[in-house]
C-alpha cells in the first residue's frame, strides 16, 4: 500500500503503528492499511495517497482498526515540531529506549538539520528487517540526489548491522526532505553541499544503527567486526556476517570469553575459495590472539580477557589476500534474548 | 592425518579424544596427531597408518600429549567387544548422555549386526560438524558398496539435522565392516541383502541423529520439520533450514508458543523464486494454523498451544508448487544453550 501511495502522490503524512505488523494478513490486511490511510486523510483534508502506512509488531494478527482509528484525533492534536521523542517512544516494540539522532550542518552558509528516529530491536540482519527508520531534513535537494544520498548512507549504516541474523516481514527506511531551509537547491553530486549533507545523513543513520545494535534484544556487548585484507568487499562482508551470526561467537561474547578458536572457526566456515588460514590474523581490540592461523606467540589469556571485559569490543580479522575491507556491528546472544523472544506474545 | 593414513593402509584402530579439537593448531597439531598414532601403533604392533585419529573439544589448544599417551596402556587393557557404552561415554563433550544404537538383521539367513555411537551436541548443522559418529558392522560387503550405503544413510540422517545452525572444525562419520559374519559377500546393490543392510544402517544413523538433536545443547523440545509441495528437494531443504535456523522460531519453540507468524515469515524469507505465499499451509501436529498464507479459518489458539506443549512436535509446511519434500530435525534455543556455550571453557 505504501508503494502504491508513493507512486501516486507526494507523501505528506506517515501513519505508523507498533504492536501489529499487519503481515501474514492477506487481502484483509491490505484493506485495513488502505482504510487507515483513508481515515487519516479525511481528518486532515488530504488524499489517502498522501499518507504512507507502516506497521511493526506481531505477525498474522489483524490491525485493531477500532483502536487505531479512534486514536487518530488525539495523535493529530499532539503533532508538534518537537515531538520526536514522543514519536520515537511510540514506535518501540522490544526496544528499551527511544532512538533519535540529529546532526546540524551548514550548506552554502545556510543552517540545515538532519534528524531521524528508529526502532529495532531483534531480527536486524542484512536488509534491515525488522527495523523502521524515519529520517527527515529541511535541506533543499533534487529528489533523485536525495535517494542516492540515502542509498549510500543506508549501505554504511543500517545494512551493516546484525542483531540475531533473523529477518522479519516489516522494514522501512524513509527519508523525507521538507525543502524549508535556505540553501540553494543541490542539483549535482559534485556540489560541495552534497558531500556535507551526505556526511550529516551518514552521521544520523550510523548513529541510529549503532543505537539499534546497542539496544538489540538482550544485548550486553557491542562487537565491531572489521574484516580487512579481502579480495573484495563482498567476501569481507561474508566473513563478517558468518562471524556475527555464529551462536558460538555470540555466546562467547556474552560470557566475555576470548575464545579465539570460535572466531577463527567462523572465518574458516565462511566458505571463501582458496582461503589460506595460515595468513589469517585476529585482534581483539589491540591484543593479537591469532597470527598466521594459530594462537599468536606471546598471547596471554588474561590479555584477551581484559579486551573482552569491555562493553564495546573491536574484532579485527585480517585475511591477508587483498586490500578490501568491511565493517559490521553486532551484539551478543544472552539469556535475555531468549527470555524476550520466548515471552514476546504473552 | 586421518586422510593420509586411510590412503596408506586399512585402518585397524580408531584413536579418539574429547576435550581438545586439535584444530587451529597448525603444523604442531599435525605433528601431535601423527605422534599419538605412532605411540599407539608401537603399543599394539601395528603401523601408524593403521591408526586413525579423531579429536573433539576446544579449538586452538594443543593436545595434552603427556596425558593422552599416558592413558593409552589402560585404554588398551579395557578394550572389549561389549565396551560400546564406555566408549560412547568417553567421547562426550557437552552431551548429557551416551548415544548408542544397534540393529540386528538377517542377510541370506545369517545374522548381522550394525552398531554405532555418536557425540553431539551443539553446532550440528548441515554436514555434521561438530559431530563424531562411529558405526561398525560384521556384514561382509564390497568396499565401494559399503561407502555408497553409508552415503545414502548419512544423507537421510546426520545431514538432515540441525541444532544451532553453527558448524565447527571437527566432524567425521566412520563406518567399518569387520567381515566376520557368515553372509555371502554383497557385491551388487541389486542384492536383496544390500537393501536390508542399508535399512539397518539407516536405522542406526537416523537413531543416532535423533539422539543428537534430542540431546542438543540445552534442548527441551524436538521439532520435526517436514516441507512438502516443493519444486525439488533442494528448495524444500532450503525452507526447512531457514525455519530451523531462525532464532525466532527456536525461541518460540522453547516457549511452547504457537507463534505461526514466525514460521510463515521464515518460509517467506527462505528466498524461493516466485513463491506464492497464498498457497502455503502450515500444520502443527494435526492443527492447521495457516491456510492459503493466512491464519487458518477456525484455528483456535488453544489448539496450537496444545500441539506446542509436547516434547516432540511436527511442523508440516506445504508449499503448494510441486511434489518434492524433505524432512529435518531440530531443537529449540533455550536458556541452557546460552549457559552451556557461555561457560564452555570455564
Amino acid at each position: 500500500v505504501a508503494g502504491e501511495h508513493l507512486a501516486a502522490a507526494s507523501p505528506r503524512l506517515l501513519l505508523i503503528n507498533a504492536g501489529y505488523a499487519n503481515a501474514g494478513t492477506g487481502e484483509q490486511g491490505l484493506r485495513d492499511a488502505r482504510h487507515s490511510c483513508q481515515a487519516l486523510a479525511e481528518l486532515t483534508g488530504l488524499t489517502a495517497a498522501e499518507v504512507l502506512p507502516f506497521s511493526t509488531g506481531v505477525i498474522g494478527e489483524r490491525l485493531p482498526l477500532d483502536r487505531l482509528l479512534g486514536a487518530l484525533p488525539d495523535a493529530l492534536k499532539s503533532l508538534s515540531p518537537g515531538g520526536w521523542e514522543a514519536a520515537a517512544r511510540a514506535i518501540m516494540t522490544t526496544d528499551t529506549r527511544p532512538k533519535i539522532r540529529s546532526v546540524r550542518t551548514r550548506l552554502s552558509g545556510s543552517s540545515v538539520t538532519v534528524t531521524g528516529m528508529a526502532k529495532g530491536a531483534g531480527m536486524i540482519c542484512p536488509d534491515m528487517a525488522t527495523m523502521l527508520a524515519f529520517v527527515t531534513t529541511d535541506a533543499r535537494i533534487d529528489r533523485r540526489l536525495l535517494q542516492a544520498c540515502l542509498d549510500e548512507a543506508v549501505a554504511e549504516s543500517f545494512n551493516a548491522i546484525s542483531v540475531d541474523g533473523d529477518t522479519s516481514t516489516n522494514d522501512a527506511c524513509v527519508l523525507s526532505a521538507t525543502g524549508l531551509a535556505a540553501n540553494p537547491e543541490i542539483c549535482v553530486s559534485t556540489d560541495e553541499s552534497y558531500g556535507r549533507l551526505r556526511e550529516a545523513l551518514v552521521g544520523v543513520c550510523a548513529g541510529l544503527a549503532e543505537d539499534i545494535v546497542r539496544d538489540g534484544e538482550g544485548a550486553t556487548r557491542l562487537l565491531r567486526i572489521r574484516v580487512s585484507g579481502g579480495r573484495d568487499r563482498a567476501e569481507c562482508r561474508t566473513v563478517a556476517y558468518t562471524v556475527a551470526h555464529s551462536p558460538l561467537v555470540k555466546t562467547a561474547l556474552f560470557a566475555g570469553d576470548p575464545n579465539w578458536g570460535r572466531f577463527l572457526a567462523a572465518v574458516g566456515r565462511a566458505g571463501l575459495a582458496e582461503l589460506d588460514v595460515g595468513r589469517v590474523s585476529i585482534h581483539l581490540d589491540d591484543v593479537c590472539v591469532v597470527q598466521a592461523g594459530c594462537r599468536a606467540p606471546g598471547y596471554r589469556e588474561e590479555d584477551g580477557q581484559r579486551a573482552m571485559a569491555g562493553a564495546d569490543i573491536t574484532l579485527r580479522i585480517e585475511l591477508g589476500r587483498g586490500s578490501a575491507d568491511s565493517t559490521l556491528l553486532t551484539c551478543d546472544l544472552s539469556h535475555d534474548y531468549v527470555t524476550i523472544n520466548a515471552e514476546y506474545r504473552t
